[in-house]
């Protein structure tokens, strides 16, 4: 198996066409998936906010105020979220919209201009589907896009890459009713293999890199028109909300 | 970077040296990282139960009762945690003796003859180290030694592998202090790369594959003597505890 990092220079405008951007990489082939950083998909579809035009509510005020937060950053998170599930030194862990459950709803100051922060994308399936689409259309080959963000998880320091968008790859890979090698029928195996796609395009980025896209290649997984959705919990089944 | 499956086709016994197993691929390089799955680690240090021999606690049997669980496995679980963190559905998350929080405290029936379990390695720091050692004095290749197993998460369907134990790499590499693409200094960006390199690993592991290893090459990582417990939250830190 290989990873191939693909470094893009340039700063990502929304009159990119980051589908074109891949492929004059001139790396894809057939069968490879492709991880996509959130940060430069939220660049290419104005989910870039220039905290000056933020009016935050007071409910933004009350909270950044016991936590020394730009209260502006607040209202963004809040206005991202469903709900809040924990809020504790300065960090509020979130249920998002789409209803993935993560920290500060996504929401990232880190390699924008100065006063601007990025949100989620939208809808990330979305713009995997499209972005695999338009590959497809242009060479032919059939990919399936990833677009990953950085997580923190509980129990474990340190924060990892996860899949927050998925086309063209079931998510989960489950082992159940399979034999191991002793013959005996595997039970609760079910592999998160997005989010180790994820995590392992994370070693070739970097944060400070330019190299926001990932191809790997020689990995086998399960094709699927599953969503991220897949990826989530069960509130009921969650022992952790 | 490359990702390069090692098949090992023979059942791990107690009196194998798996570093020499590792060695005899001939594939080894200075400054790759090789994972190790704990299941083979166990094997050969002897972590391996007969269901049998266990005899049940009144509270194993309590705690079994509630859920159909093997009271014997119950039994082991909490002979090897030092508290339950969460118990629901049949699943305990615990906190082990040696700090990492996980269900079932890692022990699992799969892989194993019939009637047996697999504990986690005592202490899969030593075991990383003693690994890497010898295949310094034998092969004079300066490699980083990964332990690894697979773990379920909160609000994230799906397992993936993280490290347990770790020798000859810092697991977490902080971008705290350094600049992002647009000169701002990052703040709060803390990668754990060891379980990013113990997830992608998994991508050519698989459950059923005979393939207990993977040697990852061409991936830059930060050297480091630090252990495991690098990567275990502070509880007074941790939101979920």
């Amino acid at each position: 198996m290989e990873i191939i990092p693909i470094h893009i220079e340039k700063e990502i405008e929304p009159s990119d066409d980051l589908s074109e951007l891949i492929i004059s990489s001139n790396q894809i082939q057939d069968g490879d998936v492709i991880v996509i950083a959130q940060k430069i998909i939220s660049k290419q579809e104005r989910r870039l906010v220039e905290l000056s035009t933020v009016k935050p509510s007071l409910l933004s005020e009350g909270i950044s105020s016991q936590y020394q937060k730009d209260p502006r950053i607040t209202e963004l998170i809040l206005s991202e979220s469903k709900r809040i599930i924990r809020m504790k030194n300065g960090i509020l862990i979130v249920e998002t919209n789409d209803g993935t459950i993560c920290a500060n709803a996504g929401i990232d100051e880190s390699n924008v201009k100065d006063g601007f922060a990025t949100l989620l994308p939208l809808d990330s399936d979305k713009s995997a589907k499209n972005i695999r689409e338009k590959i497809f259309k242009h060479t032919n080959k059939d990919v399936a896009v990833i677009i990953s963000d950085t997580f923190g998880r509980p129990f474990r320091l340190g924060q990892t890459n996860c899949a927050i968008g998925i086309s063209g790859l079931s998510p989960i890979i489950d082992y159940e009713g399979t034999q191991d090698t002793f013959g005996k029928t595997l039970r609760v195996t079910a592999i998160a293999i997005a989010d180790e796609l994820s995590a392992a395009s994370e070693l070739v980025m970097g944060k400070t890199l330019k190299t926001p896209v990932a191809i790997i290649r020689d990995c086998s997984f399960p094709k699927g028109e599953q969503g991220i959705s897949e990826l989530i919990r069960a509130e009921d089944e969650d022992l952790f909300r």
